[in-house]
């Protein structure tokens, strides 16, 4: 089972403003690079069950920034998860660079499938899924 | 039938870039809101075939760039439709700031159907649609 | 003063995201566009402080979704003032389509200044744009 | 001297559309993105002259799109110098994914500086930085 996972990535120019900055609303996306990724070094897509009209819509995301990122900074994405319910997932994410924390987060996402109606309904996770990940406590590695 | 369409714009905080200017990525995104703006106007929403699995995809894009945009600056959109074919429509564009010209572009898109094992392939654009626009020359007004 | 403003807003193509849906990122930046016309509203620009090395880097927001918004729906960023203190201003942001609240959200800003060395720090909002502004309650028009 | 670069890419979540596809804006952004690496290989970086004034705003940028890309699709950005002048430089792009050409663009930014009562002209390239470039012929393992 895994519950964490750590992303490189450096700052593009076009997820910077004119402040000089990346644009606070690059966090989220960030975030969600991660949760992907983690879900990937799980071995599943979270588009994986598209197929069967299966989706992951995000319930609720928020991030305090401490300190700004700039064009080719170099910053790691530590994301894991928070809490595991039966209809949804709770990350909590570090963003990290040069060893000092830049920003944190969390993000919730719920299971949801579409009905031959169109419409959306909240639905457990598939126990296939569920096996794979468990919540971890923060890290003392985490700054 | 129509022909052409101005949309009027405010820059967007999060459309500048670490120089200080609209990044140029934006300009593909401004010509193809005024475009959208030009089926509205024609009564019709560009997405309105998906029900029928016909879609428009991009064949191509490009623009000139003469000016920065900045954050606030307020700039027209002009779209015209350039050429409309038996399967593709191509669009000429002005944007336009204070009645300098900021950057000209074109774009090209196809009409195509969604076939039931998923494929895409191109398709004539139905009547009720090609029957709504038609070609214009470039305007003496526009910069 | 000013506490509160409404914006119109449509959603755009290139808001939406491969389940269909704006992605979930676009909703900070609905709300700092809503806060940026709340400010010209007032009269002034948000940027206007930049000759005097004076900027407003966001510390915290965060969204609830509860409702998806879809290409080219009409929907209202509803955003007051929710508290104003000596160096900050937190906002509270509602969307709203058909009646409906779509997503809600909050937001702090700080105000910097840049010294000669290239440093931030926090500093005190300036009188003229203090007496601008002040919070407003929750309105029962808000859903 | 240097003359091309590959640079590998995912793509993310966030650059899908409701079309179920890369948003054929995403390609500008792969594009610079292929440049900046570019520049990065030949030990520099395109925001180092920012200290001495110097910047490559964007001239032209096109693109003709080929194939789709979809949310964690791989695929390469194969980027060369297709020509430099005194005062430009341009690029030529492709984007191959399992060996199928995808998208095939171009881009020619210019050398500028900053004056100090602020306005932009144009200025030939550095000798420090056109010394590391040079120009290449269409490589023949580019599809």
């Amino acid at each position: 089972m895994i519950s964490k996972h750590r992303l490189k990535r450096t700052v593009k120019f076009y997820e910077t403003d004119a402040a000089g900055i990346v644009h606070f609303s690059w966090f989220n996306r960030y975030m969600e690079e991660a949760e992907h990724a983690l879900w990937r070094a799980a071995g599943v897509s979270i588009a994986g069950g598209a197929s069967r009209n299966i989706g992951w819509p995000r319930v609720a995301a928020a991030f305090e920034f401490h300190k700004p990122l700039r064009f080719e900074d170099e910053f790691e994405v530590r994301i894991r998860i928070d809490a595991i319910g039966d209809k949804s997932i709770t990350y909590a994410c570090v963003l990290v660079k040069d060893g000092a924390r830049v920003a944190n987060g969390s993000m919730t996402i719920a299971c949801v499938e579409r009905l031959p109606d169109g419409t959306i309904r909240s639905r457990p996770i598939p126990a296939e899924i569920a096996e794979l990940f468990e919540a971890a406590p923060p890290s003392d590695d985490e700054p």
